[in-house]
């Protein structure tokens, strides 16, 4: 993951995209009811693009490998409805877990002393960082264990690091010779054999990231040097590879990383997407994201991951990922990170509410260790959140943004939107997602008007909740806390309501 | 920490102890009142003991080298108040740190086939438990940082494995060249960086477990060959050791273990133990546990550990320690060990509450990792009990067992008795520790009794607590859980009781 | 080297090949003097080939990708009168310096039993070749005392093993990422450091072998499941590479291996030949054996190795080296080799000798060790050999084949022929070398015919030589064994002689 | 070994010694006595000592713990008569393999930057001396394959290092745990191993050095700090472990060191010494050397070893031995020794010839690896030194110093007496060790007065060697040096000299 930060440049206003955008039957529904006073943040749903001037349902429809084409295709449904993925982050770096999944480049790229004296201080001079390699044992990888955990969190995919920027291959790749993680260290197939077990043990879709550049491979500098004018890496190692484990593997996500020194161009990137969605044998599902060369990023892909921890708190014209790692300070596993270093689940829990509320996925990361095991500290957070989403979970899978994201009075307070049945008559549920305990028992929900055959139930609780009808907006008087079934972040269901 | 459970005899009916033993005070007065029809748990104070037959606060006294003397020493006071200190296994088993700190015997004696399979599928054929010493490496041992996690905890004070059964001492022992921590691995003394760390940092006292015996020293095992007639082992390695550590670290506990095979005669415990309490710079101080030779165990010392894991649930006779593990498998770091494996912070409070209810303290142990770090899973825990013994300490540290241990129709309520003041006409506060939030929002606390002066408050909740006399005890309505500090085991402090 | 036995077929008798392609000055001087009747071996001289049908001293003169073409250009001189070079094994098989340099190959592809169990007794399941990497730490390395060791043994080139079938390169390749000695093992550029260390201290030329083929790499197998259809390997990776050494290290000569599997077309050798000769920084005096793919050897190339310790004992029509190695069961180091596999010096002067005299040059191999030294049995061999060569050189250091080889009678005399002068009516003298002290003190030479002012010195006596005239021949008598230099292989020099 | 060089003052010259020296008994009874006309040695025999007061062969004889009665014991005859031992000095050291096997001391006591730099550059900070355990493999220890090599040199005893001043027991010590060859790196038993295969291979004996301290043992360093007042290293260390050895491998020699910083008293060693002459195993047959204590070297004991490479030149009082290596810079092997590092096999033999000619055995050292070999380069010293001996060894083995030691006017020239027969009247032949090929093929023996029936032969040639009388001596023609066996060191047998 790049540490440096983008700057994000939304390059429309809200109302500006809804008065252009909105087709749709949902928008005209919307833009003909009234408007309530504070309705501020109200835009399109997050599924939604601009149509494709063809009809892509056509199997004969064939992308060209240029960016205004490959943006028409519409998004796979499974990535919006699935909300919740888990990113991991393994590799070499995983054996000195210090300091960050850019030791390598932190070490002897910028000097960064923290990292100088480490090597100084327990390694002896001259050590190189592939012989890391050997040290990368992975005994305990059990890929069902693994399997089993992520499946526990409630996630619905998972992208693996199939090669961070310091190159090593976690497969067997033909063009990554003893620097991968068959010939050296674990001696398996860990993409390979974690996807097996993603496949036979779980539904998750299962992933994967690629980093396009490797800081230290000679191709790279090589092509670096002749500004970009040469292409020997990008032929002869990373689109080699990228074509290699979308073959093997066929994953459901490929999430582009490393991309931003040179453009587009120099790395073949749209022929890539192109041969990806028309001829690759995930093209019907696959999703990529938006690091494809400098100045791609927020601007081209299935879904848009701007920086990392990505969370603008606003709903966004284009679906965007939430990619953020429980450990703040690293994306791989840090043995001398402290309890504090870690988010806590709450945390965690909010971060994926707001996420959500505003259109977005979210993408979060565990490290674990280089003889492969997810820390129990990153496991107990998964499973806690898995514990929320199996009595909360309808309000987040498959769910939209609603027309206000949080409440106008009670920011704490989020929503999104359900889906009822039009033929059944049903109208969509919404849910407000209530981030803190309200000290008074009470809470006023701004935005939803009631109708004459509102419901209100609150998800963990059998009892019946007590609600009266505000101006605006409805009053929900909160049970007991010792008979609910959750600790963090209660939800409201609110059925029929007037808008 | 041995694995072998001994049964413990209670070899006495309560009734019986109390008629018998009951010269205190505060028992006649106990005897003295009314009996509740469910009064089955009464037993007289922990810090009680058989008084020495000689006035033993006179310095000239002298303890000689045998149980009856060494058992009439009083326990000395901090100990009982202290009610909660932090097990440290460390050693050359947090290498493999698989299985359990039992590895080398698991693996080499019992030829357990989990161990020898990892072994040969990990290591080369004759690889030996002592060419794991160079990669106890103890890296990112920060003893500062231990000292303020082990502080955070609440504890009183800390017990560290100075030497395991493998032998290897965590100083530079004299007695142990080339087998300690200064000349392999960590290349440091831990003893005395922790010893240092926690007194400087902390008010914790600093306490020292030491193996009698060590599985594989061929002088162990030539004596064992004699029928323990010879004594080679004791006089050249084992005793000269325990004294030094005395004399060098000057520790607080001396948590005595591997001793079962023979009997205490060849240990020379007892000339030990005399010269503890004659004579070594920690007289005054220092306790020591009942593992002092085969037979010893539950009879001779100043605390009993009877087991590991030793919580009988009834008040004892003689002032005794809980020590247990957070990791249900291991005393020492397990890498595969997941998070079903380690307690809840919840399960950790009941355990301290039902033994110090019971007079006794809980020694919970942490398994450090080979590269220095107690691994965040740990840090938590020690947090989150530590954030509880904030709120309810004052029921817990310096309290002694009531008069009923758990409550006679609740048992998942427990009692401890804090100390009012007889100057001030303060009677003894009781504390009632409920674990399990009512359902219906009310308790019965069926054995205290009110008088007119009876006041109940909730630690943690500012407000004021609606209680009612029942018959038998009091009834108590919990305040809104909303409006509490704490998740989990609530305390509600009983003053002014009739008794 | 490969260890694979190649049939040789001289496909002419040397009697048919005087007679079709003798037209040189000297031959036809030859053929026209009478033959004694023991004339056997008369050949032409060694240094002459084809003449090319343009003049090659044209500066503008291009050879074409073709072997007709590249065949003609003439041998550069300085590799015909060096005669004697030494070839280094050195790389990752220095490591385990255990049976072969072929270790890997034995290893895993024919699981040669002495192998397999090699690692499952001294290393972990799983083991990996390139796991040695870390291993060679060539830390006593020093350049500048191995090229005083090569001089010293009266070599004039060195070839060292700049890529072997293993594929790990001695110099930091930009097409062999993390599988070089600067990336991985020694750090530091081997092939640079020798090539400086040589060049700044020496007059020895400095020529590099390289692999080919690479055993394991996966692109060279794709190559050959795809019958050699694709060029994959040869493109990415091994041609590439031969180009950047000789750009980067000037390579007198390029010595060619592991080519046997497919044809030269695959290889694309002729373009690169070509190149060799054309353009790049060696075109001058480059030297190139024969191994350029299958059916090449023998046929092709500057050079003629047709096997490893080819010795045919009879003069070649083609330049031609005898490559061998003083241990006679490898070409790397073995660590358990023992004395009786070593070469004597006596044994290594009689290879060199039978050598030079059919006309070959002796390219004799030493093994150094993974911590970089050469071994003092290596070292001891090339001193002596070196003492040998400052006493007898001039019979072996630009010399040229005689009339005949060895002499007719006494089969353990070797003939050289030196450089008279023309200008100074001084004529060749011719050398007679002597393996075998004669037990009779007398030697009789069958081929040389005395004139008038013939005159015998014997090389390291500073006495007269008493000699007479015999029929056919000479009869020479030698003198007191106590007084000449050297205790192997004497030099009897024979000025004047008649033919 | 010891590096540090000590005085020795030789007193007397032999003549002086001869003359004014002779006051002792036998040497009053021969000057006394009438001279055969062949009595030639005019000093006692080596193996003559001091007759102890009591008849020694009475087998109830008991040595007392002192020097006076210990001294007294005749010498076994056979050390006498073996002249020629091989050292092997193997242990940790073997693993640095470099400076000398007084490496850790150089290392971290003298702080040599050599070491220091030499670690600093290869190993991580804080890396210990013990770390090099695990790293003593000794995978291609064959000591079968030692037996043969050993035997082939000719020696009559080999003496291992059974530990060094490191420390490390090459044999599972009771009283070295985790610190011996079966605990770590080997995990065998290296001494019975190899004394195995020496008593079923060969004829020769097997012996052992062992080193009395332990430079950094903490209770030889405790006892140091006390003045040599206390002995704990002593009692629980260093004598247990003589003991063991001498029991459990009965050593034929027992070669102590490491003494010279306390005197005997500290090391108990006429105790030991005694038990060992008494009631050990090896009573009869053991033969110590003289450092057992300050001030014992070359005063106490069976054999004096005065200094390293002791040769004093001239004929000593006392049965003396000249240990010394092979390479000239250490006894442990050196990965970096160049060939200029090895004595030749001349240089050796004439150490061995000018030893023997002055009553002293040569001890002569090999250092193997650390994966368990005996380097070629020794090998090949040692199988020369065979040849010479298969061919002269009647000039050395049994043989006495003679009246001369080396020949009057040509120095070069050295003698030995060999055993004639008084039954047979057959006179003791005379050797004469001819180091130096004569320029003039003819050598003047100034010493030797031949008698009428006097018999000169050349060992290793057939023929008659033509010889006159000279005044004084013998002046002997030497044959022709192509029909002599041997390159080095020519021994003219003497028979029927006057005297």
């Amino acid at each position: 993951m790049r540490n440096l930060m983008y700057c994000l440049h939304i390059a429309f206003l809200i109302t500006v995209f809804v008065g252009i955008g909105s087709s749709s039957d949902e928008l005209k529904h919307e833009t003909a009811t009234k408007r309530s006073p504070y309705e501020t943040t109200k835009v399109p749903s997050m599924s939604q693009k601009k149509k494709p001037h063809v009809p892509i349902q056509d199997q004969s429809y064939r992308y060209t490998p240029d960016w205004e084409s490959l943006d028409s295709r519409p998004l796979p449904s499974w990535y919006d409805e699935a909300k919740f993925g888990i990113f991991i982050h393994w590799g070499i770096f995983s054996v000195p877990s210090f300091g960050s999944e850019w030791f390598w480049i932190n070490w002897q790229g910028s000097k960064n002393p923290k990292y100088v004296e480490f090597m100084k201080k327990n390694y002896p001079p001259g050590f190189t960082y592939p012989e890391f390699g050997p040290m990368f044992t992975a005994e305990f990888f059990d890929p069902d264990q693994w399997a089993e955990i992520l499946k526990s969190s409630g996630a619905r995919y998972v992208v693996l690091t199939s090669k961070h920027h310091e190159g090593f291959t976690l497969w067997p790749s033909k063009y990554s010779w003893n620097w991968n993680a068959m010939d050296v260290g674990p001696k398996r197939d860990l993409v390979g054999d974690l996807a097996n077990a993603i496949r036979n043990n779980t539904n998750l879709k299962f992933g994967l990231y690629h980093s396009l550049y490797e800081w230290f491979h000679p191709l790279y500098i090589k092509d670096k040097d002749n500004n970009w004018k040469s292409q020997e890496f990008v032929k002869s190692k990373t689109m080699p590879e990228l074509y290699e484990i979308v073959n093997k593997y066929q994953p459901s996500v490929v999430w582009s990383d490393g991309d931003w020194e040179p453009n587009d161009k120099y790395w073949n990137s749209t022929d890539f997407i192109a041969w990806l969605y028309n001829d690759s044998p995930v093209k019907k599902e696959v999703v990529v994201n938006d690091r494809w060369g400098s100045g791609t990023t927020c601007k081209h892909g299935d879904i848009y991951t701007c920086t990392d921890r990505f969370n603008p708190g606003t709903l966004q014209p284009h679906k965007w990922e939430n990619c953020f790692t429980i450990d703040r300070k690293s994306w791989g596993f840090r043995r001398n990170a402290m309890l504090s270093d870690y988010y806590s689940t709450p945390d965690l829990i909010k971060e994926m509410v707001t996420t959500v509320s505003c259109g977005g996925n979210m993408l979060l990361n565990v490290g674990p260790t280089h003889y492969g095991q997810i820390p129990p500290i990153y496991e107990e957070r998964l499973r806690q959140i898995g514990e929320w989403l199996r009595i909360n979970g309808e309000a987040i899978y498959g769910s939209q943004p609603w027309t206000f994201q949080n409440d106008t009075r009670t920011p704490d307070i989020w929503y999104t939107k359900g889906k009822g049945s039009k033929e059944l008559f049903i109208s969509d549920p919404v849910y407000a997602i209530v981030l803190e305990w309200p000290k008074s028992g009470v809470i006023e929900l701004t935005d939803p008007t009631a109708s004459g055959s509102t419901r209100v139930t609150f998800l963990g609780y059998a009892g019946a909740v007590k609600w009266t009808v505000s101006a605006p907006g409805i009053r929900v008087s909160f049970p007991s806390k010792s008979k609910v079934s959750n600790d963090w972040a209660w939800v409201l269901r609110l059925d029929n309501l007037r808008y």
